[in-house]
């Protein structure tokens, strides 16, 4: 936790009281005292310092802050992930790592290949999956919250409301084992929203490729090595923030 | 399990028997009868078919092949990574992680940082983190265990070994906060091996920077979000990789 972040209906007059996980950590982590100067940010909001009025250093541990919030956060992120639903467990590690990364939104969708029993997991509920989200904001010293879209039928979304999508980004990109030429070739000129859509472990078929393709997803190929969904996500998110920090050429 | 993997004293006269989680996975998920070809790949040797001979499809599951290994594995990786010691629940996880993306030899050694009680931890004997390993070849379908080398005290490391190690790559990469420009502008044109460093949650301590430093450690920085060590791992070797890809000026 690199930064403590507020709720913004827990601060009343740039006070607040925290008595749950965050307090424990100011208390046993940081191994705060009373006038110490915390970092604070408030989720979809500022970041700025906290300063310890008073703190309760036993269980239950309880934490008063007087807040000062005047700095802008991170700049918004220009990458969002369409992610087909994968293996719960690894859908809460995939959403905290990729907002620590930074991603503006993720949609998860259904595909030909994603257990029907995935989507009977509890992470699909906003009070869960919002959890891991924090995590990854924390982590990152960031306040913004990605947008979740869970979508549970393919047709409709592919169908109806993709095109609309589509045209929120100037890149569209598909990783696809036969896709055709790296991820660099297919960013080019790297400027402008990117939208990368990862599939489930096995893969899209064919009829979803070409669903994406006739909507204008660019596929592109990770190279012969057949990579787990989380370690692809990483791996793709980061191949493309590299793209956006290439100002011309290297070498 | 994208290949079955075998160990060189498991194979007789170009048959195998296997009765462990092979055969289970070549039972429950591949759902293979007698006489389907599969994928086999020998630990550190050849890839080629296996043909089921015969088949005990209930518990204890059994499996026979006939094995026919001709074709040579993946180009071996040009990219190494020295890391500080994790989390071992962590440690676990990227070491099967860097291995489909392809790592050729992983230093895992001490730092400050470095929490003392995970040196104690059974994911650092052999048996242990082979397992892992493995696991990582089976998703990326590859064959060429990475050599580990474990050092727990970080003087002599540094000081004695590291500069003969050094001599061995093109581009010694240091991921730290107050790096100087990107993992692009550090490694420039791209040919050559790689040895990437990443340090423990927290970071290098500056004594640590600076023994890397003075050894030809180019230090880098990932940006202003603050990572966590798997997603740094993960993040930094798929930009090596991506540097390595391109040919040319993209864009």
């Amino acid at each position: 936790m690199n930064i403590i972040l507020l709720e913004k209906n827990e601060v009343s007059q740039d006070h607040v009281l925290l008595d749950d996980h965050r307090a424990k950590h100011i208390v046993k982590v940081l191994k705060s005292q009373v006038g110490d100067v915390l970092r604070i940010g408030m989720l979809d909001g500022d970041v700025g310092e906290g300063r310890v009025e008073s703190l309760q250093p036993k269980f239950p541990f309880a934490v008063e802050l007087s807040v000062t919030l005047t700095v802008s956060p991170l700049s918004s992120p220009v990458i969002d992930l369409l992610l087909a639903l994968p293996r719960p467990i690894m859908l809460k590690r995939i959403l905290s790592q990729v907002t620590s990364l930074g991603v503006g939104r993720i949609y998860i969708i259904n595909a030909n290949r994603v257990e029907k029993s995935f989507w009977e997991a509890g992470i699909l509920e906003p009070d869960e999956y919002r959890s891991h989200l924090i995590q990854g904001l924390e982590q990152a010293v960031d306040t913004r919250l990605p947008d979740i879209q869970i979508r549970q039928r393919f047709r409709p979304f592919i169908e109806d409301e993709f095109p609309q999508i589509a045209r929120d980004y100037e890149h569209l990109l598909l990783a696809h084992p036969d896709g055709k030429g790296s991820l660099a070739k297919s960013m080019g000129d790297a400027a402008g929203r990117v939208l990368y859509a990862v599939g489930p472990e096995g893969g899209w078929v064919d009829f979803e490729v070409e669903k994406f393709s006739q909507r204008g997803m660019q596929t592109f190929s990770m190279g012969e090595r057949i990579l787990k969904v989380d370690t692809a996500t990483i791996a793709i998110h980061s191949r493309i923030m590299q793209q956006f920090e290439r100002n011309g050429c290297a070498g």
